[in-house]
């Protein structure tokens, strides 16, 4: 799993995140006009991490930016995306790029749930022409009030988690999508819909576990509704699941096993090139999704050309979204290799340092002591991080936050203060 | 001033406003396809008050509507606003009504600030063939990193505020906003922008002094621009000051006196009758433009058939953005008539009850020791609530909230729990 140590945070991560991607597509701070973040990793609850990235954009003049942040668990990064996706379609478009944030640090109180965090910014350029298209008539989304993953405990950085009810939740959202989505696309295609209509599923992934119960569920669904994906041997093996209501088959074992089984490879065809990063980093909040999507782009490239994707979005309390996107090769800069290549995951993934779990500990228990305090001053220690890297310098007695940037490797630097 | 007694929060008042708009203007809960809700005021940092506001959809069987809640101090509601406009406009709507929720609790610490507080909700419909309609190309932000106001103590409600340096930043994004629109006026009509193209000027209104300093602003900038909204006894007054730097401007007081004197008839005429809700309930946050628009819509009502309308929005941090609304009278039962029949504004301020200061005090110490904290039942006293107001029952040991409906006139009872 991924933390921020002292010296880093959503802001900072989010900051990196931003320059690298301007700087590696070579594109003009004035070109973007509009900046979205998704994010529940809480640092002011008034003030917005874009007003923050703002920083980046002020310095060439360009002030005339929208969006804000979309706040909801693990969905913001989606509501943010979708935001961006319809200003472009919309009559305010002004021809410029929009650019959407997904930051977060996952981090958890001692116990089961704390070694399934993660952290991470995640930045993605929305515009015309777009390698990555949006079916935006194939999406569906369930939305209800749930107490399953929440942070009402305002002094701290911890949730509250039920977790069993927190997979229920996700599982409940997941089919209520499903079906809907399928719903629309037979009245829009009049054929139906089942996983064999899409080459990949991308899951949020809180922990790979709950994607392999996921797309099992998905197949589960498609033999309940006798579709063509799932062949007569495996629609016999989970018959006998038919019966069950609803709460009975989220909790059920044998439904379980057995649906993995039959989805076992289509699980390792159509989801396993999904899951590199999310397994290495952990569980990354708003930034899971796209990470999986990356994963993805990283592990297919350009075999991705021609094929529909299905991604699924869940944020506890809960939002969740089922959509579709249609992957082509594209042009250069904005096609899927050099999209693979800027992402350079492997290097990425190689060029991590590692801590002892002590290490973590300590930090975790700073972290505690900082969360909403000022007066600070961090280390300054940037040894760690990759040239580039934006990082923490001091939180002020008035509680403002001071970063710099840690030279590229050119010798460029750029000071906060 | 309006301010939230120990039974309502953001939530209930929320419920109250999206219920009643629903009901008053007979909408089936089928019908909203998107909900986005705007505040500043964070009773949980993961889940979304949107996720609040589902409850009163699942009963329907509607759980696919879109949105989360949009956070950036007082402008959440207008980035929420246009998030809606924006899908209604993009191949993602679905022909379905959105709805836009602004709702804050406006708390200082005891101290000057204290006094300007206030508390609101307001529900927005969005939709086709409305009375109010968006000229979206007519349209210009400024957003900067900025320290003005923020909320960095996550376990205090109050803010931290640097009041002189949130006046300097809200005249300079306004100064900005202004000739941005203008400029982008001039390049599509061909000719000047001037406050002579609007018929009314809505603000963002913290307090009116702030106000009607704007709305001088704009008049100043009118002088320097040499436009002929302004005669010239007027630019002869103010042409003293145009040598003035942008930040000496900012705090000049006898350019502050001259050109309020000079504005003076325009902002009788143009900005007068737009003050009236923001005056009596003091400062609303998110809903704070939209209440300052619905005094305009009461005060003016069919008169604003044909008129343009210019809105600015600002949210310290800091997100501002001036924008121009034409308004028709419309049809049955969206018109302006019927709007402002269904907000019945003069008998909902008369119906108010008047507190004596002591027992804000009180309430405010009482709010202090329950921000953020678990298990207790409030006095559950809703007799001076309206009918159908939802109202706080209490916060259980897992921090979960829960609300009741005070009975509507004909008796009907909801209960949260």
């Amino acid at each position: 799993m991924g933390f921020c140590t002292e010296v880093e945070d959503v802001i900072s991560m989010s900051m990196t995140a931003v320059t690298s991607l301007l700087e590696k597509y070579n594109i003009d701070p004035k070109q973007i006009g509009r900046l979205e973040v998704g994010s529940e990793t809480v640092l002011d609850k008034s003030k917005s991490i874009k007003t923050f990235l703002m920083q980046i954009f002020e310095e060439s003049g360009n002030t005339d930016i929208e969006g804000v942040d979309s706040t909801n668990a693990c969905y913001g990064g989606t509501a943010a995306l979708f935001n961006c996706v319809n200003w472009v379609e919309s009559s305010s478009w002004d021809g410029r790029y929009g650019l959407v944030v997904c930051t977060d640090s996952a981090v958890y109180a001692e116990g089961p749930a704390r070694p399934t965090g993660g952290a991470a910014a995640i930045a993605m350029l929305v515009g015309p022409d777009a390698p990555i298209v949006f079916e935006s008539k194939l999406r569906a989304s369930h939305m209800a009030h749930a107490y399953d993953f929440y942070k009402p405990n305002l002094a701290s950085e911890y949730p509250v988690v039920d977790g069993k009810l927190s997979q229920t939740c996700y599982l409940m959202a997941l089919d209520s999508c499903y079906k809907n989505l399928s719903h629309k696309y037979e009245k829009m295609e009049g054929k139906k819909f089942s996983i064999a209509e899409a080459a990949y599923f991308v899951f949020h992934s809180p922990y790979n576990k709950l994607v392999q119960k996921s797309f099992a569920r998905l197949v589960f669904n498609d033999a309940l509704s006798d579709a063509s994906s799932i062949d007569e041997a495996g629609k016999e093996k989970l018959s006998p699941f038919s019966s069950l209501t609803g709460d009975e088959s989220y909790q059920n074992r044998d439904l379980e096993k057995a649906s993995q089984l039959v989805a076992k490879p289509f699980y390792d065809e159509k989801v396993g090139p999904t899951t590199l990063i999310p397994k290495q980093v952990g569980n990354m909040y708003t930034a899971s999704l796209y990470a999986a999507f990356a994963s993805l782009i990283h592990n297919k490239t350009t075999a991705l050309d021609g094929k529909r994707v299905i991604l699924f979005s869940y944020g506890s309390g809960l939002s969740a979204t089922m959509f579709s996107l249609r992957l082509r090769e594209g042009q250069h800069p904005f096609s899927l290799s050099k999209i693979a290549s800027v992402m350079n995951v492997s290097e990425k993934l190689k060029s991590r340092h590692e801590f002892p779990p002590e290490k973590f500990v300590e930090t975790m228990h700073l972290m505690e002591q900082r969360y909403g305090a000022n007066n600070f001053v961090t280390s300054k220690d940037c040894s760690l991080l990759a040239p580039g890297t934006y990082y923490l310098l001091e939180v002020d007695s008035k509680y403002r936050r001071f970063y710099a940037k840690k030279a590229l490797a050119n010798g460029s630097l750029a000071n906060g203060h």
